[in-house]
Parts: C-alpha cells; sequence; structure tokens
C-alpha cells in the first residue's frame, strides 16, 4: 500500500483499518513525499519515504529521516516523478502483485492527472492491471486491451469507463448502458454507467488501447422521495 | 458563467464576487443539474438551468423550476451529457465568445473526466480555447495545436501541461522547465513546471494534438524555515 500526499478529506473513511490491516499482514507500507509525514501522523511508520519532501518543512523532514528506516531522495529535476520511484520500488524491488494507492487525487490537477497517466508510460504498462487507486468516493483500476469481466464493488452505485488512450472496439455487455464496437482517435470518458441488478458484472472487451474503471459512489446519498 | 454540481468546497473563494460581475455586466449564468440549486442558494438566479436534475430532491426541483425562467430538461439516457447542453447553449444560442465553469472538479472522478474531455469531441472542439475550468486550486485551459504564449495568472506558482490526446513535437520554451520536440502516442502530463521570474510568459507549440494547461497552487502555503 502506498500513501500520496493528497488532501487528507478525500481519504475514504476506513483508510485507518487498511492501515492497520497491512501492518499486521508485514505487507510494505510506502509513502510518497507529504504522505511519508501522514503516514507518521496516523501512527503507522512506512517501510519506505520517498520523495525529493520539498512539501514538507525542515522539521517535518526531520521527523521522517527520524522514524523512516529507509528514505529514497529524489532530485526535484528528474526524469521520475516521486510517485513512479515509487511504483519501481513496490513492483521491482519488493515484487508486489498488487497495489492500492490513496492520496492520488484531490488537490492539485496536474498532480492527480501525473498519477492518472503515469501507468500509459512504457516502463509503468506492465503494473497496470495491478493497481487501485483509491478515495473517499473512487476507486479507478486500469484495463489492458482484452476481454474482461468487471465485478461490482459494495457500495458503489455507479462505473465510469474512460479510454485514456485512442481505443478500437470498445464493447461494453451486461451492463445498463450498452457499447458497441466503439472506436476513438481521443480519449473519452463514458460516466454513470451501473452493474444490473442480480448479476456478477458486466463484459468490457477492446482489440486496442488501454482504460480505466472509475467505481464510484455520490458522497450524499439522497433519500427517494 | 456556468456552475456544475461539483462539491462547494472546492470553488475558490472568489466565486461570490464572479458571480456579483456576472449579474451585473449581464453576462449569460447557466446552471447545470444541482449547480442550479446552488446559484439560488447563492442567492443568484441562473438564465437557464440544464439537466436531468436527478440529483435533486423533488422539492428543491420545485424551487428551481418556480424561479428559474428557462429549463432545458435532458434526457436521463442520452448521447449529450448535461454539461454538453450546456456548451451549446452558451456557444451556439448565446454566441458567447469565452466561458469560465465552475463545479467541474471534485468529487466523483468519472464526472470530472466527462468535463476534461468534453472538448476533445469533434462537435465541442471549436470551444476549447475559449472556456476555462476553474476551481480552488486550479485554473485548465486548453489549447490546439499551433504556437502559443502563455501567460501566467498571478497567484498561481504552478503550471502543469497535460497532452490530452497523443501528440507531435511538443516544445516547451521560456519555462523553467524545456521540453524539445516531444511526442507521444498516449496521454502525458508534465507536474509543476514554473513560469520565470521577469518574464511575459512562455512559449508553448504542438504540431498535431490537443493540450490543457494546469494552472496550480498549493492549499497550505508554508513558510520558509
Amino acid at each position: 500500500m502506498a500513501l500520496l500526499g493528497g488532501p487528507k478529506e478525500l481519504w475514504p473513511d476506513d483508510l485507518k483499518k487498511h492501515l492497520q490491516h497491512v501492518q499486521e499482514s508485514g505487507k510494505q507500507l510506502l509513502g510518497v513525499d507529504r504522505g511519508s509525514l501522514l503516514l507518521l501522523e496516523e501512527g503507522v511508520v512506512p517501510d519506505i519515504a520517498i520523495g525529493d519532501f520539498d512539501s514538507l518543512k525542515a522539521g517535518e523532514l526531520d521527523e521522517v529521516e527520524r522514524q523512516v528506516s529507509e528514505i529514497r531522495y529524489s532530485q526535484p529535476v528528474k526524469d521520475w516523478t516521486d510517485s513512479e520511484l515509487m511504483l519501481q520500488a513496490a513492483f521491482q524491488d519488493y515484487e508486489d502483485t498488487s497495489l492500492t494507492i490513496y492520496g492520488a487525487t484531490g488537490g492539485r490537477l496536474d498532480h492527480f492527472l501525473v498519477n492518472l497517466l503515469t501507468f500509459l508510460k512504457p516502463e509503468f504498462r506492465p503494473y497496470l492491471e495491478k493497481v487501485q487507486l483509491i478515495d473517499q468516493q473512487n476507486v479507478v483500476e486500469y484495463r489492458h486491451a482484452g476481454k474482461h469481466h468487471i465485478t461490482p464493488i459494495t457500495g458503489y452505485p455507479y462505473i465510469g469507463i474512460v479510454a485514456l488512450t485512442p481505443i478500437d472496439r470498445l464493447t461494453i455487455r451486461g451492463a445498463r448502458y450498452q457499447l458497441d464496437h466503439f472506436s476513438s482517435k481521443v480519449p473519452i470518458a463514458f460516466a454513470s454507467n451501473e452493474f444490473l441488478p442480480r448479476t456478477s458484472g458486466f463484459e468490457v472487451s477492446l482489440d486496442q488501447g488501454v482504460i480505466c474503471l472509475i467505481y464510484s459512489r455520490d458522497r450524499h446519498r439522497f433519500m427517494t422521495v
């Protein structure tokens, strides 16, 4: 599990429970830049802290350096972002088979789009089906070209399907809104699709391109009147 | 000006001032779905309310219908999103020459990505250099292929440049981080570029594709220590 520096208010309510679970199970816990400090503030010590730490005050960085045994400093002017260094640590050094990433959304949209689009780069594409970006209202997953069975996640009534690249023959079958062999030369987002009741999910296929799935929920659920 | 239904907490602090200015200048004020109600709650009546209004309770919709003279109902199952109907109203019916859009970010990421990527569709591409998406920390603008002089916005120290489509020969000159004839078959984001001091901006050019510019600022500015 990795925590990036996005705003705390967007953390899912059960993040603390997840942190405990990660610690008890002995899985790697990675803090990226300000995320390292935020983990310490939650009472958990990341296994590795990664970043240029330019978002930390000197005293805060001291605290990270005092408590975290492995720190990887990135260069402010660099080819790889802090998050990319984290992915390398998780998947290459520790050979994680899956990774949930918190704190990747909210705040500065340039940061969010870097986090969202990183997995399109050739060096990170191998990991794209292994990650989830999670915040309070959304779970983001990725899929390569191919045929996929998409299963629901309890508590998330909506699912958006977003072509992040040019796509060939995107087809959605068995969801509330179908799509048949849709091709596009530019990215396009389809919001607010839904799982049909009493199904185990729906089928998505595409011949070429990368899509992301955005499981989402409203923050304020209204009573029907 | 248009207000979409994104979370109020992400509105820029000076939105009220902008609303007043829009009203005094006699410009169109467009409410999209829940954004229509939010405008009424701020004490301003939109010229048009557009949406399927499925995010409103019956009593809230009554209020919108009572106060707003022109309401355009969209169909829940439809080809165009509520925001796209709004763009049509603004640019075709009212021939706006520019449009600032608030409430397009935050909350559900499928909604945000629909809003961000709408301008790549052939029918909305003509408007892409005429819009700004604004929230508390970000101002998003778009540019077609071509050569552009990018000017700073006071109070926004960072600028991200995001290729939203495949791009050819993206070049950035005169900013803190340069780029020279960079081509990519997939979208890619470059975060945290900066304007150089004592310059009127920098030059961006590309031979093919669409980019967005994300002017951004941190929410908590730290004192240097």
